[in-house]
């Protein structure tokens, strides 16, 4: 269970093109379907993924590796996305998203020269004091669990059409969740 | 909530191309992580995938429409891909995956001329009588939940190492589910 960046930056690197895969293309009633008030629909991920390459993760790691006193993240903001891509396509979105995403493999590999830079830390607002590579992973797993949520909020369009199999499958049993 | 055959054939299309993206090239640290004990690792959910598309889905469609009078399902095998499939690559086995979804669909559009077709039923060992369109709609389902049992799994390796964002990860907290 050890870091290991190289396998981080690998999954980093395909999220872009498995979003592309599995969005580009679809239909309207897939891309706008929630589970229901203040969820996301599986295009509003999309935005908040984008948004989090613009002001979370590298401007996050930024932080920890600068020589700034105040560590202090900044609190990621949850909403604006929600109106900043509402009137993005998907494909637009997708490719965006895909373009940041570059930049900011890019840039982590610039600022992380030596291993023990991954064992400084920032402050988050919740969390408290965390490390570079706690950033890093968590960065990664981000990424899962948006496409986990992206399933879920497509597989519950088709909850009832599935009838008695309902209860063999396990995702419709999770709850809404990030 | 109704069910749209374009729909689902729009989404059962792309899983072989969402797999891909998402595995081909992987390293092995990640194909073969699992759950723990009686679990399965990312390539043998594909394993499984490749079985139900040669032994479930279709054939149990086909014995729905046919004149048969015994509509009795036999038991879907979900153990023997662990063996069957224990040599090949990832992407032998997606590319196998590809080609059989490519001829289960259009086997689906042959084999259904007409909307009523998809109120006929069979008889599931555990459910009892399902229709053509819960069996089809199980089938898409199924495929997601099994992206989603696939993010999970990877997720689960950096359980630990996104340190005290873990309480924060959805995904994280899912139990081992289908």
């Amino acid at each position: 269970m050890a870091f290991h960046m190289e396998e981080v930056i690998e999954m980093l690197e395909r999220t872009p093109k498995v979003l592309e895969q599995y969005l580009v293309g679809l239909s309207d009633d897939w891309l706008k379907a929630d589970e229901g008030e203040g969820t996301w629909n599986p295009s509003q991920v999309i935005g908040h993924l984008i948004y989090g390459e613009k002001y979370n993760w590298i401007p996050r790691l930024e932080l920890i590796l600068s020589d700034k006193k105040d560590k202090r993240f900044l609190v990621f903001d949850r909403f604006s996305h929600l109106q900043l891509y509402k009137e993005y396509s998907i494909s637009e979105m997708i490719s965006e998203f895909g373009s940041l995403r570059t930049d900011s493999i890019e840039k982590m590999k610039q600022l992380i020269k030596h291993e023990s830079q991954l064992e400084l830390s920032g402050i988050h607002p919740v969390y408290g004091e965390v490390k570079a590579r706690e950033l890093i992973s968590t960065w990664m797993v981000h990424d899962l669990t948006h496409i986990s949520q992206i399933t879920r909020v497509m597989a519950k369009r088709y909850e009832m059409a599935v009838g008695p199999w309902k209860s063999y499958l396990g995702i419709l049993k999770n709850n809404t969740q990030k």
